[in-house]
C-alpha cells in the first residue's frame, strides 16, 4: 500500500533528521525520538487534520509533545512540512536557535512548553475543553512517554478528561520500556496501562508502535470516537532503527550518537528500512486532510470593564470582591472562563459559575491538572482565571513554572492568604505564595487590601499578557477604603496617609494595611506622624513612589506583611532600596504559625498594630 | 455481640466529642468527622495493634489521617484512649491548644501534618517501606477522604505501594460522596474506586462504613493480607448520626453546629444510636491488641563522618561529590536511605544504590510521592536523603511545605541548578529552588561550589534536625578549591580572596564563584583588588562575616548567582544588609533563559566574568 510506504518513508526521514540534529548538537534524546518516529509520522502525515500553512486556523487539530525531550522529532516533522530548513534543523540546542532542547514557544509550532514530564495531558484536556466550548471539531493529540506515566498529574488529567467526556482527546503512550536510568514500572505490560485508563473511564487500545499500517488504522479510528477520550498504548523500542548495540538497551537515554559514527548509524537506518529509505518522496506530495478555515466563535464582546460600585465603609472580603469582579468581567469578555479546585465557595468562583455555568470548570482537588488545563485553554483563545487557596498553588508550582517558560499569561488567584485565616491552621495558610510567584520572569503580583482595589486588579490582570499574573486575596472581611473612581496600575501604590511632618513610612499590603492604619492612629495620639502606603503591586514595585515617600519621611521605613519574610514584600522592598541610606525594619511571618484567632496570630508573628508601633519607636 | 456494641459505643462517643469540640471552637469539619467515626472506632479500639501508653514502641501499628480536616475525630479517639481530657478536647483550634484545626506535630500522636489533601497515602507508603526494611510486623493505616482521591499524588503513592509490594499498608476511603463545594466526581460509585485501585495492583474491598460488624470483619482480615496493599472503600454518609437536615446534605462542609442547638443535636445522636448511647463503658475496658515492645533493629552504627579525600585542583561535579559523600554517610549511619525520582544517574544517587541496594528507593518520576514517602520514613526512624533535579522539587513544593509544617527534618538535594546546565533548556533549570526552600521556617539552604565543601555539606545536613535542609548541586564539573581539612558550618562562608587594599566585595556561591574568581584575576591586572566570598550557606547567611568583609572593602559589594533574582542570594544579602550604608549590585538571572552552552547562558543572563567586571567598574 503506497500510503503506508509513504508514511514509513516519512518515519525514516524523521529518524535520519533526529540523528543528524542531535549528533550535530552533541546532546539530545535521540533514542527517545526513534521510538516515537512512526507514531509522529502517522499523526502528522495522515491522521491529523491541520493546515501547516495556516497554523492559526482554529479548526486545526493540535499536537502536544508531552515527552518534551523528544523535541527533535517535533522539529523534524515541521522540517518535513517545510517550515524548517535542513540547515536550521542542525542548529538544534544552539543559543541562537529557536529549536531548544525541549520545546518552548520560541518555536511557534509548539503548543506548550514541555520538558517537565507529566504536564502535556493536562494541556490537552484544556484544549479539548475549549474545542467543546467553541463547538469546534478539531481533535487534540498528546504524545506521552511511558516513564512519565508515574506522574500523578496524568491521572488528574485522565479523571477530568473522563468527567468532561472529552471524545476529542486522543493520547498516545510511547511504551519503549526504558526511562532515564532504569526500566519503567510497567515495562512492556501494556495491559496494565490499558486497565488503568479504562478504570479512569477512557477507551484504551494497544498497538504495535512500529507497524505503520496498524498505527494508522488505530489512530484514524480513534479520531472517529464519539464517546470518550482515547488512549493508544503503543509498544515501541527505544532507539528503534539502530542495531542491537543501542536498540532497546539501557544507558542511551539523553545521549547523542558520536559524530564519527554518524554515517555508520545512518547506514544502519537505510538497512533497517530499505524500501522506506528508497521511496521517492516526489511520488506523493504532502497533502494532508486540511480543514477549511473556520472563524473562532468566541470573539470578545469588548464591553468595557467598569469600575466597581462598592461604598466607602462597606465590609467585604477581597476574595468575594474577586468573585464579583469576575462576574462583571465575564460580561465584558466572552473568552473569560473560571477554573477552580473544589473550593469555589471559598474563592467565590461560585459567583461566576452561577452567572456563566457553561464557562465555569470544576477542576476538583487536582491543582496540577487545573493549571495545565488553563495553559491549554489559554492556547485555544480562552482567558482562564484560575483559583484555589494560595497555599495550594504550591501543589502546582511546576505547572506554573512551565507556564512561565511557555510565556503563557495565566491568571492565578490565591485566596486564604496568610496567618489571618486563623483557626484552620498552617496547612491552609498561603505563606510562600508571594515568593513563588515573584520568582517567575515577567510575572506580576497584586495584593489588594479592599474590594475596590481588588476589582481593579481583576481588570489589570485581564489586560496583562506578558506572563503570569497573581492575585492574593484574604479570607476575612476588610473595610472598603477606596472611592470607586480610584485608579490602580501595575507597579502602583497608594499613599494613604502623609503629612509634611512624617518621621517614618509604613509599607503594607492586604490585611496588614489595616494594622498599619490602626498603628497610625495610635502614633498620632503620641504625636508621631507616619506615612502609610498600600503597596498593592508587590511585583513590580512602585520604586519611585516608595523612595520619594521614604525620603520625605525621615529616610525610615517599615514593611509589614502576612507572608514569610523570605521572598515577600519586605525582602523585595529592602533589597530594591538597599543602596539608599534608609533605616528599616521588616515585619513578617517568622515562625511556623498555628491555629488560633486571626488577631492572636498577627500578634504571635509580630505583624499586628502593636508590633508596628514598637518597630516605629525602635527606629525613631 | 458485645464487642460490636462496645465499638458502636465508641463510635457514638467519638461523634458526641466531635460535636462538642467543634461547636465549642465555632468552626471545624464536624460532618466529615461523623462519616468516619465508625471506621476510626473500629481501627482504634479493635483492629489496630498498638500501645497507647508506649507510643514510641516501633512495633505499634500506625495511623495517618490523610483527611486532616477530620482532626477532631483523631483527638476524640485519643481522648477515649485517655491521653486527652474532656476539658482539653474543647480547646480545639484555640491558640494555646495543641489540638489544631488540622493535625500538626504539636499533638504528638499525629503521625504527620495533614490538611493539604492527598498527602497521607505517600506518608503511609514511606512508613510501610520502613517496616519492611526493618522487618517489623506493624501495619500502617491511612484514612482518606473521597474528595482527595482526585489528587494525582494518591495515584503516585498507589503505584509505588504496589511496586514495593506493601502488604502491610491498609488504606480506607471514607466515601461520603460530598466534597467542600460539590459532589465528588465518583459519588457513590464505589466500584470505580475499586477498579482504579485494582488497576494499580491493590486488593480492593467495599464495605458499608456504618455497619460495625462488617467494618471490623473487613478491616481485621485486611490486616492478615500477605500479598498486596489493600484499599477498603467504605460507603458512608456525611454528617451520619444527625437527621435529614444535615445527613448527606450539601452545604455543611467545614461548618460547626451552632451552640444554641448543640443539645438538640446530641439528643439526635442518642436517638439514632440508642443502644450504643446507653452502653455501659465499664463493661469493657479498653484492652487492645498491644504488641510487645520491640527494639528498633536499625540502630545507628555511629561511625564518624570523615572529611573527603579530594585533591586541590581535581575537577568534579558537586552532584557527583554528593553521591560519593552519601555512600560514605551510608557507612556511618545505617538509618540513611536514598530516595530518587528516576534520575539517579544525574543526581548520582546511583552511587549509593550500588553501595547499599537495599537502602535505595527508586521512586520513579513521581516527586510528590517521593517527598511524602520521605516524611513517612523519617517518622519511622530512617534518615532519607531525597534527590531529583532542583527544578522538579517545584513539583513537590506542597509536600515540602507540609513537611515543614510537620517539623520533619527532610534532606533534599536538587541537582542541575541554574542556567549553567546549558543545552537542555529552561524546563530543566532550577531557578526558583533557593526562593522556594528559603521561604520555609527553620530551613537551611546550602550551595557549595566544589567537591570538598559539598561533602562537608552532606555531613552538615545529616546533623541538622530542626527543619528542611536543602543542598543545591551543579551539573558541570568544577574545580576543587578547598583543602580536605577545611571546615564548613551552617551560616558559614569562606573568604577566598582578601587584601587590605580591597575596593569591593564579591559574594558568590556555586558556579558563579568561579566567575568571580576569574573576574578577580582580570581586575587584579587592572590594579583593582576585590574580596571574593564563597557564600555557601545561603540560609542562614553569614551576616557578621559579610558585614565585616564589605566594610573592609570600601562598603561596596556585588552578589552574583545562577538563580532568579527574587528570593535568591542577592535579595537575601541585600535585604539583610539594607540598613548598612553599602553600595551594591545584584547580578542574577533576570530573563527567561533558553538552550545554549553554559558559558553563553551565563553571558546572556549577565552573571559571567565580564558582567562582574562591568558591575565592579560601575560601583567604583
Amino acid at each position: 500500500m503506497n500510503e503506508i510506504l509513504f508514511l514509513e518513508h516519512k518515519a525514516y526521514q524523521l529518524r535520519v533528521d533526529c540523528l543528524q540534529a542531535t549528533t550535530a548538537a552533541g546532546s539530545g534524546h535521540v533514542t527517545s525520538c526513534l521510538s516515537a518516529a512512526d507514531i509522529v509520522a502517522a499523526l502528522f502525515f495522515h491522521v491529523m487534520q491541520f493546515d501547516p500553512d495556516a497554523y492559526d486556523n482554529p479548526c486545526n487539530d493540535r499536537f502536544i509533545l508531552s515527552k518534551g525531550h523528544a523535541a527533535p522529532l517535533l522539529y523534524a516533522a515541521w522540517k518535513e512540512l517545510g517550515k524548517i530548513s535542513e540547515k536550521e534543523l542542525v542548529t538544534l540546542r544552539q543559543f541562537n536557535s529557536r529549536l531548544e532542547g525541549h520545546p518552548t514557544p520560541r518555536f511557534s509550532y509548539s503548543e506548550a512548553a514541555t520538558g517537565s514530564l507529566g504536564q502535556g495531558l493536562s494541556v490537552g484536556v484544556g484544549m479539548a475543553c475549549a474545542a467543546h466550548a467553541d463547538k469546534h471539531d478539531y481533535h487534540t493529540f498528546v504524545l506521552l512517554g511511558d516513564s512519565e506515566m508515574t506522574e500523578g498529574s496524568n491521572w488528574e488529567a485522565a479523571e477530568l478528561a473522563s468527567y468532561y467526556r472529552l471524545n476529542n482527546l486522543i493520547a498516545i503512550i510511547d511504551v519503549n520500556r526504558l526511562g532515564q536510568s532504569t526500566q519503567t514500572i510497567e515495562g512492556y505490560h501494556l495491559e496494565r496501562y490499558k486497565k488503568k485508563f479504562e478504570a479512569f473511564g477512557w477507551r484504551a487500545v494497544t498497538v504495535d508502535g512500529h507497524n505503520m499500517a496498524e498505527l494508522v488504522k488505530v489512530l484514524a479510528s480513534a479520531r472517529e470516537e464519539t464517546e470518550k477520550p482515547i488512549i493508544i498504548i503503543a509498544k515501541t523500542i527505544k532507539g528503534y532503527g539502530l542495531d542491537a548495540e543501542i536498540e532497546g538497551q539501557e544507558g542511551f537515554h539523553g545521549k547523542a550518537l558520536p559524530s564519527d559514527r554518524l554515517n555508520e548509524f545512518l547506514e544502519l537506518l537505510r538497512q533497517k528500512f530499505p524500501e522506506a529509505a528508497q521511496y521517492n518522496q516526489q511520488e506523493k506530495e504532502y497533502k494532508n486532510n486540511i480543514p477549511s478555515y473556520c472563524e473562532d466563535d468566541a470573539k470578545k464582546t469588548e464591553t468595557k470593564f467598569q469600575k466597581s460600585n462598592y461604598q466607602l465603609g462597606d465590609m467585604i472580603a477581597t476574595r468575594k470582591a474577586y468573585g464579583q469582579a469576575l462576574v462583571h468581567l465575564g460580561a465584558c469578555d466572552s473568552t473569560v472562563v473560571s477554573l477552580d479546585a473544589e473550593v469555589k465557595n471559598s474563592t467565590y468562583a461560585e459567583l461566576f459559575e452561577k452567572a456563566y455555568p457553561d464557562r465555569f470548570y470544576q477542576c476538583f482537588i487536582a491543582e496540577q491538572n487545573m493549571v495545565g488545563m488553563g495553559v491549554g485553554m489559554q492556547g485555544r483563545g480562552k482567558t482562564p482565571f484560575i483559583s484555589t487557596f494560595a497555599a495550594f498553588f504550591s501543589r502546582a508550582y511546576d505547572q506554573v513554572r512551565m507556564a512561565s517558560v511557555g510565556r503563557v499569561p495565566l491568571r492565578l488567584i490565591g485566596s486564604h492568604a496568610g496567618v489571618s485565616i486563623g483557626q484552620d491552621g498552617p496547612s491552609q495558610m498561603g505563606l510562600e505564595d508571594i515568593a513563588m510567584m515573584r520568582a517567575l520572569p515577567e510575572s506580576i503580583v497584586l495584593y489588594p487590601c479592599d474590594a475596590v482595589s481588588t476589582h481593579a486588579c481583576v481588570g489589570i490582570m485581564h489586560g496583562y499578557d506578558k506572563g503570569i499574573s497573581y492575585l492574593r486575596t484574604t479570607r476575612m472581611q476588610t473595610l472598603v477604603i477606596y472611592a470607586q473612581d480610584e485608579n490602580f496600575t501595575i507597579g502602583g501604590c497608594k499613599i494613604i496617609k502623609q503629612t509634611t511632618q512624617d518621621k517614618l513610612c509604613i509599607i503594607a499590603a492586604g490585611v496588614t494595611l489595616f494594622e498599619a492604619l490602626k498603628a497610625y492612629e495610635e502614633l498620632q495620639k503620641q504625636g508621631i506622624n507616619v506615612t502609610v502606603i498600600d503597596c498593592y503591586s508587590i511585583k513590580p514595585l512602585p520604586i519611585d513612589e516608595l523612595v520619594q515617600a521614604i525620603k520625605a519621611a525621615g529616610n525610615r521605613f517599615i514593611t509589614v506583611e502576612d507572608h514569610y519574610v523570605q521572598g515577600g514584600l519586605g525582602e523585595a522592598v529592602c533589597s530594591t532600596l538597599c543602596n539608599q541610606s534608609f533605616e528599616s525594619i521588616k515585619l513578617a511571618v517568622n515562625k511556623l504559625p498555628r491555629s488560633g484567632k486571626p488577631e492572636e496570630l498577627l500578634v504571635f508573628e509580630g505583624i499586628d498594630t502593636q508590633a508596628i508601633i514598637t518597630a516605629v519607636q525602635k527606629l525613631l
